[in-house]
């Protein structure tokens, strides 16, 4: 038996009672070390998406069972567990397997547990200059940088990110490593002050002046973001969805005609890439942790997650 | 004095009384010769944008005032005025000049009068082997092919196209030439036959397979079609928005991001490449004259254009 968060119709409970995995052929049994709240995590709760099972899907582990070379290292993993046989995997984008189960998401239980199993090619080995604590950060340093896999920034590109949340703070470190020209926006001014301390322009929304941006990435998942994010942008500029909605957005169709706007989904990204800048330190994760729990709290920790305006909720599970 | 349809207050009246332009430094006058009805002038009369004057914007016309070997030349027009200074004209974006008026939608009276100016850039001569009806055509057709300057086509691309309308057509017979494998759909049996006689596959919205299509065109302007637009793509597809919308679109942003789709908004395109392709005969527009009317008719012309399921409607001018 092991302790796991559990999700079921909107209620999230804290099981002791949860079979601990046994991994199917061609999968890895790990053992939890730290897990991250993501908003997604909050999303689903509030019943974005319909799922009942153990939820999260940042975490970093211990191999327990598996190949010998992953045995007793430390790992992360990829959350999209795809079949490798469909249309999408055989063409190399296995992120959107049509017969995939996704980690504390599709059908697959998550990582607020002791354990978790995952297919061995979804790990990767975390280096050994990187805490635990920051390789957490793996998942969605990834897809942040998933933006820059789907369009290219040059230096003279002015990108406007809007969001000073866990995600827009990660979006904002990763696309300052491009040397593009980069504003961030947000309604917190300590969350501003800790990027404007790594050098990153900040702003708030009286900040932006309208059609003169090339691109903006939207990372509040509210209609307010979105319609930011759109008045920003200048004709034939690019508008980046980094963040789940809930409920439909209201979209001024004909303005994206008109101004021949692109408007991008952007979902999950590359952990190698994410790992080698954590590996060296050219991200700064550490300061966006915002409070540690052990797994018995996992209700409180998840509380307060969901408090307007805070970061990182690390749920520290074993050592 | 001249004749003109006179937008005002969304009532479109044919006045007698409008002064005969005089055409500034650098524009040319031009008599109509014929004009075509489009979507957006309807969609302007029902107030989708604030507007004032002459409209129309669709024509061949001969030049009466300009540059000598422009003179008693049929001519076709690009639609846009531009200021030659901006950031947009300078970048080779001057479809978007921020200060551009646009031939009867900006500022600008347009096409459904005796005479028009325009600035001699924006003026093409009609290849003489191209009857002045078919010429007419031009600037939807380089509408259409702006789509192929913004998305690469591949043979092997599934490409559907939604609306077997004016828009429809003209995208659908465009795409035809890249050899990508098509599929339009619509409404109207007597519209598709047209283009099942072009050699183009079409079927009823039941036809459309659910995420299996790389690229979808939206030309309806309506809810519906861009529902079938978005759920015929596969993850990682582009969706291109053809057609301008009345009121605003409700979006389910969240499955944007999960599939990571794209959404481009497309508009004006490339006028000689249009030019060349009637020249050529490669794609039929005779087929859509629906129905032609002396502009002393041009109340009853508009009246015909916007009946559901009507093609193409011409105002023949002079002759």
């Amino acid at each position: 038996m092991m302790k796991g968060l559990w999700l079921e119709n909107n209620q999230l409970q804290l099981r002791t009672d949860i079979a601990t995995p046994e991994p199917p052929p061609g999968e890895a049994l790990v053992r939890v070390l730290c897990a991250g709240v993501c908003n997604t995590d909050i999303e689903l709760k509030r019943g974005y998406y319909p799922y009942t099972g153990i939820i999260g899907h940042e975490f970093v582990g211990v191999v327990e069972q598996g190949p010998e070379h992953l045995v007793n290292q430390r790992v992360v993993g990829e959350i999209n567990a795809v079949c490798g046989k469909c249309r999408f995997c055989l063409s190399g984008q296995s992120t959107h397997c049509e017969n995939r189960t996704v980690l504390g998401i599709v059908n697959r239980n998550g990582a607020f547990a002791d354990y978790l199993c995952l297919p061995i090619e979804n790990l990767h080995p975390v280096p050994e200059n990187v805490p635990t604590e920051v390789a957490t950060f793996t998942e969605p340093l990834a897809a942040a940088l998933e933006i820059q896999q789907q369009v290219s920034l040059l230096p003279d590109h002015r990108v406007l990110v809007i969001g000073d949340g866990k995600l827009g703070q990660l979006v904002a470190q990763t696309l300052a490593l491009t040397g593009c020209d980069l504003l961030v926006i947000g309604r917190h001014q300590d969350k501003l002050a800790n990027l404007e301390a790594l050098g990153i322009k900040t702003g708030l929304a009286d900040a932006v002046v309208d059609r003169t941006f090339d691109i903006s990435v939207e990372c509040t998942g509210n209609a307010d973001g979105f319609a930011i994010a759109h008045r920003a942008l200048r004709p034939r500029g690019t508008l980046v969805l980094k963040s789940t909605y809930a409920g439909k957005l209201s979209l001024d169709a004909s303005s994206l005609v008109v101004d021949e706007i692109t408007l991008i989904g952007s979902r999950c990204g590359p952990f190698s890439a994410a790992l080698d800048i954590l590996s060296q330190e050219s991200v700064d994760v550490k300061s966006l942790i915002q409070a540690r729990y052990p797994l018995t709290e996992g209700l409180t920790a998840f509380e307060h997650a969901q408090t307007k305006g805070v970061l990182k909720v690390l749920l520290e599970v074993s050592s």
